[in-house]
């Protein structure tokens, strides 16, 4: 059979996260927690269930949840979306990325992605029949580089995808960045997916620039999040979508035939766990201090070259003091010879740019971070 | 915003359950139970939610469940799958059957559906690029008319998609019906994608003839099934596929960039309750009953005239004795006015052919049918 996808193989996660469990290494490849979530959320999915929510939920997800999600964004950002028309629960933010894809990329239409960006993007344009346009973050700070954008806008650009706080970099995008693009876009027909999965997850006092805030965004834009990552439960494939009715229409037409509807007993649970703003508004200091327990130690044990986390729940570091393999040789040794798996940028580019950085997720326990740090120390 | 599915609009499932709520109506329209499931399947989601089971789980789902799927399928069909290579857990049959076509459907591919068929399927490939080949099962009967079907390969088709026991009809293929398939895609490459979700729903000592049972067909089919309509749980969207490696592997590549992996605490307590057959093999003879007690109320208390139920859980009626309305028509006015949801079969033909049907679901408690009945009666 000749692949539709010839560049595709197994995902960096998949490949790494496999690695780390056969050489019991410590895993700080994968975006995921390795603690658990508030017994609270279970306690409410279990109650759930015992209800007796286990069948369908409507299509769009349950009005207790939307009306939750829609709440949330007006507060915190401003703007309201309605529950009915505007708001689609879906499994997870990848699933929602692809459906927006696939609901708005014709054959022939260009996207832009800003690279490093996260590994579906690309294969999900592609089968959509859209062509990717690559357009490269500033080497070094990973900030967006609006000449390069406004140079990569044709006639035929149908949609650019947007990532803050950013994965791999964790870099945030500021108010002033968030203008730009609302400028630069303002004659375009383009729209905007605007992937926010770490949305709860920006520090040092610095805020999170949701497209939801700049009414010249919000008006083109499918704004994605992810519950797994705000409330420590990846594994339940909850998330998102937010966008104006006429997007959203177009959207659920997608949706109703890729996966039609989304697990009942979670989303009761997190209908009611949304009630309270407290979880969320808690997790920039959480992650803060993981962040800086485990910079920290990056910088006493070892030579890595640490750059700035501004948000997400990723640390990169530059390699290039330790080691002179490749990032992704790199990552395969580490995790083989030191017990320490991580992810090499590379992963995040489609021609393997190697600018000697990987990325180590500090979403775990205190003791899986000083485990990994004594491990890095040898280096 | 031009729309990239112009013939899409709602779900007929989400239509008509709208409406039935909104109505109060007895819903017999969408497929899904209104009892609840075995409490030991609640009671394993509890435990592997506490014991931590809350983050992703491996890209094709975890082992233990695959494992399980792949027993059972040798146990029931005969045909032993690799759970490592051949097996995917996904979120529900339909995100199983769009994620193999954009597997392998490419722009300008044809694929062939016999109709009438779920309404997934054509925006499915639609949304691929292929291009929708249409045959008609034998109207009246609802078989296979393998003359129409040899009539329609060419050496652009690139799959089939088949379904038995079939929605919406309630007919059972044959194992002469398989094999008259398996002959006629002999001398071809194409693909099959079989919907096998109503498996453990066929009545009257026949027997399900899953494609895993013809060597022929298991070696070029994608076999799909669903967790939701074996073990009472539509809303949990878990199902899964079974296919050959090389098959398996380019779903694989749209899978992990479609939904990721599918919900954890779910895979775990259906892995753990799947140790026994007992729930499916009782299947058959717990909807076998709910079928003959609707029956036989509709044969005694109306003038539906009723079309043979051989598996799945639906019971379809000709209302041409009762009603000059259209289908569609006649299932609003049903739920309105006479407060019974029915789904007419015009919503499973591109073209929207009225043959003056509708299906019922008897998955249903005994209470629900025999309301459903009364309110019937009336007609
Ligand atoms: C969906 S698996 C990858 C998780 C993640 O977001 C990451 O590690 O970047
Ligand atoms: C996924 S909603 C439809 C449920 C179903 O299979 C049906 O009613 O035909």
């Amino acid at each position: 059979i000749t692949t539709k996808l010839p560049a595709v193989g197994t995902t960096i996660f998949t490949v790494m996260s496999t690695l780390a469990a056969e050489k019991n290494a410590v895993n700080l490849g994968q975006g995921f927690p390795d603690f658990h979530c508030d017994p609270k959320l279970l306690e409410d999915v279990a109650a759930a269930m015992a209800a007796g929510h286990n069948q369908y939920p409507p299509m769009p997800g349950i009005p207790a949840l939307r009306d939750a999600i829609a709440a949330k964004i007006e507060a915190l950002y401003g703007r309201s979306y309605s529950a009915a028309t505007e708001i689609t629960v879906t499994a997870g933010a990848t699933q929602a990325i692809i459906t927006a894809i696939l609901a708005i990329v014709r054959p022939g239409d260009e996207v832009i992605v800003l690279e490093p960006c996260y590994d579906s993007y690309v294969p999900n344009i592609d089968l959509a029949g859209g062509k990717v346009v690559r357009v490269p973050l500033v080497p070094g700070t990973f900030r967006p580089d609006f000449d390069k954008i406004a140079a990569a806008l044709t006639p035929k650009t149908r949609a650019i995808i947007i990532n803050t706080p950013h994965n791999p970099s964790a870099t945030v995008w500021t108010e002033a960045e968030m203008r730009q693009l609302e400028d630069l876009l303002a004659p375009t027909d383009v729209f905007v997916i605007s992937d926010e999965v770490y949305e709860h997850m920006v520090f040092d006092g610095a805020r999170h620039e949701s497209v939801a805030r700049f009414p010249g965004l919000a008006a083109r834009s499918f704004i994605v999040s992810s519950f797994g990552k705000t409330y420590h439960v990846t594994g339940w494939k909850v998330g998102f979508v937010a966008a104006p009715a006429p997007l959203m229409a177009e959207f659920r037409k997608v949706h109703q035939f890729n996966v039609f509807t989304v697990n009942t007993p979670m989303q009761h649970a997190l209908a009611q766990y949304m009630v309270s703003p407290q979880p969320y508004l808690e997790l920039p200091a959480f992650y803060q201090r993981k962040r800086d327990l485990f910079a920290a130690g990056l910088a006493e044990k070892t030579r890595f070259k640490l750059l700035r986390s501004e948000g997400s729940y990723f640390q990169c570091v530059d390699i290039s003091a330790v080691s002179d393999l490749s990032e992704a040789e790199f990552c395969l040794w580490l995790t083989r010879e030191i017990g320490v798996a991580a992810i090499p940028l590379s992963a995040f580019y489609g021609d393997g740019f190697d600018q000697r950085v990987v990325r180590f997720c500090f979403a775990k326990k205190d003791e899986t971070l000083l485990a990994a740090l004594d491990r890095l120390a040898k280096l």
